[in-house]
């Protein structure tokens, strides 16, 4: 059950993936995840106007504020498939609820893969008892690695809290790897804690660690028609209701995981050798600094100067001067990591341009920005975009 | 004087290009264009808030609508480089004025290159005296040369027209190729034009055509902070004041050669191997058939599935759901050049698909995407997104 220390399961959750032929390879692609007691349920979804059809029913079904259950495949997005994907996925959802015996309508359900393709209700049929029979508490891990579609290694992350006195824990899992640049969520995220709480406070908790976390990453700018994070907590702590001083705790807890899933969709975005924090301090609004990190998070020409390891500040200038904020040319100072490469709006030449591309052959490393414009600032935290990347969006269905 | 049949003199212009030792490879990288009469001159520069000096200084001077020469240089932007770089800008022109013996005032500059260098003024101060003796009628293909930096190859149009009669010549020279999305202008393009036509009829000619041409092209969604379009018409063609029916007819000469130069940027974008026209049409307002045709355009994930040849269209649906626009995702109809792959929101199927395959292999094709909102429509031209244009970009600069 525990591996290298790290708790791969929560109170009163089972899971288990299995390969259902939905992926070309054979290899696990459908998932379930059960929770013994109704859960409180709460979720966050692609702000795309084209939606896929799994988006679509959770939505309507994450209203009802419980859920018993979260059915997950990777290899078809039922995207762009119109009423018979609506039909599909609520299809698949029928079928879960009578081997489990529990109401299709408290079965959340999240796809990835490629858009456009129905998803084939034969290989659901088939494959279906099977996983329902294998549902076990150590099968979280299974699921985390069944959505997988081209990310390289599986994403889950856990944090031990106590709330009055009970211990209870918080485990996300994740897949990201494209098409990321959530304007509300992002591609598949999946956080079950058996802490007992109200559903207003785990709603409001999801709502704002999911600004500070998957809102604030991209990996080349694209937003899912499939975004989804849900979160469900099924009470099985036992913990009494809790206090604010146990909401606090839960909210740190909670955007630990999420913060950390983040970070590794970044980590294994498409094609990505180096994970990049643009921070940019001193705007002069809220959104200038947003605006500002974006515009330099999801330069085509900054990315690849940061794969060529290049602190080509000239291309950081140019994003920052498109990003409509209020800037002053000659205000701008500019760092890697400690290193500052721009003063005032000018180069702080060679040597610093070599101490800098030094700290750039680390894995991970920041770009700071001080506009001097005033008291605001944001984070995005980017990848770099590589001849990985094209490879493998260049033939991606092939 | 005429190669290929192509002519590429303008009655009263001059020109030459020299290696003056910007470039690291000895190639020619400084141009002067002179006019034996002062021209009518209007300009268009980048709406990037960092602005290169020698931009700074041509808005400046460009206010005089006169001109009499046009300095220009690759290999060194002068862009991040503050007062200093103001004054070698100015300097520049100095030398110029004095060897032409004409006002600084009236010579216009324009730089490319790497950002953040300050221009070598000794390399200027050398150049020149030989680059003024050098001034030839046939000197223009030197110039459409010495401006291109990651170019493959030189851009240049000339249209023939008549005005009340007297025939007159459009030659318009670019470069482009990366940091092109132009947001007011191009990088650098130089029109020259013997016509004798007022000031504002020139201006308002300019601006009219660049936002059907140089403005409707991208390659990277980079804004550089050097774009800059300059027309000079120095009048030499003698003809009497143009009618309406004239200055249509300039208007439409001017427009094919700032179309033909703006589509050649695009097809030599950095690493591209296809020119595709995003059509959008049946938008609701202007603005929603420019923003669903740019967030198409500009989406590295449609880019790298035109470079796989991939009628990728869920990619497409999913960069129209992110644009901002109204849409309804069942109303969409999409095509490669005639065949039509997406019919209200779903798929045509897989022969459909292999047809669409088939255009792409073409290194011209469109997409059309009818939204049925409404009668408002607009096309973007863009390029694919290649391992060519990674490794052009990750190591520019070394």
């Amino acid at each position: 059950m525990e591996k290298q220390g790290i708790r791969q399961r929560v109170n009163g959750f089972k899971a288990w993936a299995v390969a259902a032929g939905l992926k070309k390879d054979d290899a696990p692609d459908l998932a379930l995840i059960f929770s013994e007691r109704r859960a409180v349920a709460a979720g966050v979804f692609t702000t795309n106007k084209v939606k896929a059809a799994p988006v679509i029913v959770s939505q309507e079904r994450i209203n009802r504020k419980y859920a018993r259950a979260i059915l997950a495949n990777a290899g078809c997005a039922n995207a762009c498939t119109g009423r018979q994907g609506l039909e599909a996925a609520r299809g698949t959802t029928d079928l879960v609820a009578r081997h489990l015996n529990i109401p299709a309508e408290e079965i959340l359900v999240a796809s990835t893969g490629v858009i456009g393709q129905l998803p084939n209700m034969q290989l659901f049929e088939k494959a279906l008892p099977g996983l329902v029979d294998k549902l076990s508490p150590d099968g979280i891990p299974h699921v985390a690695r069944a959505i997988m579609t081209t990310d390289s290694f599986p994403k889950m992350v856990f944090y031990p809290e106590k709330a009055g006195g009970t211990a209870y824990g918080i485990l996300g899992i994740a897949k990201g790897a494209g098409m990321i640049m959530p304007n509300m969520a992002t591609m598949l995220s999946f956080i079950l804690t058996d802490i007992q709480i109200d559903h207003e406070s785990l709603r409001s908790a999801l709502g704002d660690c999911v600004k500070s976390t998957f809102n604030r990453i991209t990996v080349d700018g694209d937003t899912s028609t499939n975004d989804t994070v849900f979160v469900l907590a099924n009470g099985m702590a036992g913990n009494q209701s809790p206090t604010e001083r146990d909401l606090a705790g839960f909210r740190e807890g909670l955007q630990f995981v999420m913060g950390e899933l983040a970070r590794m969709i970044v980590k294994d975005g498409e094609g990505a050798t180096k994970v990049i924090r643009i921070e940019v301090k001193g705007a002069h609004s809220a959104s200038d600094a947003e605006n500002a990190a974006r515009a330099v998070a999801n330069s085509s020409l900054v990315k690849t100067a940061f794969y060529g390891q290049d602190p080509n500040w000239g291309r950081i200038m140019a994003g920052l001067g498109r990003a409509g904020i209020r800037m002053q040319e000659e205000e701008v100072d500019i760092w890697i990591d400690e290193v500052q490469i721009v003063g005032g709006g000018l180069g702080k030449g060679f040597e610093a341009e070599q101490k800098a591309a030094q700290k750039m052959t680390n894995r991970e490393f920041s770009v700071v920005i001080d506009l001097h414009q005033g008291l605001f600032q944001d984070a995005i935290i980017t990848c770099d975009l590589t001849h990985d990347y094209v490879s493998i969006n260049a033939h991606y269905r092939t």
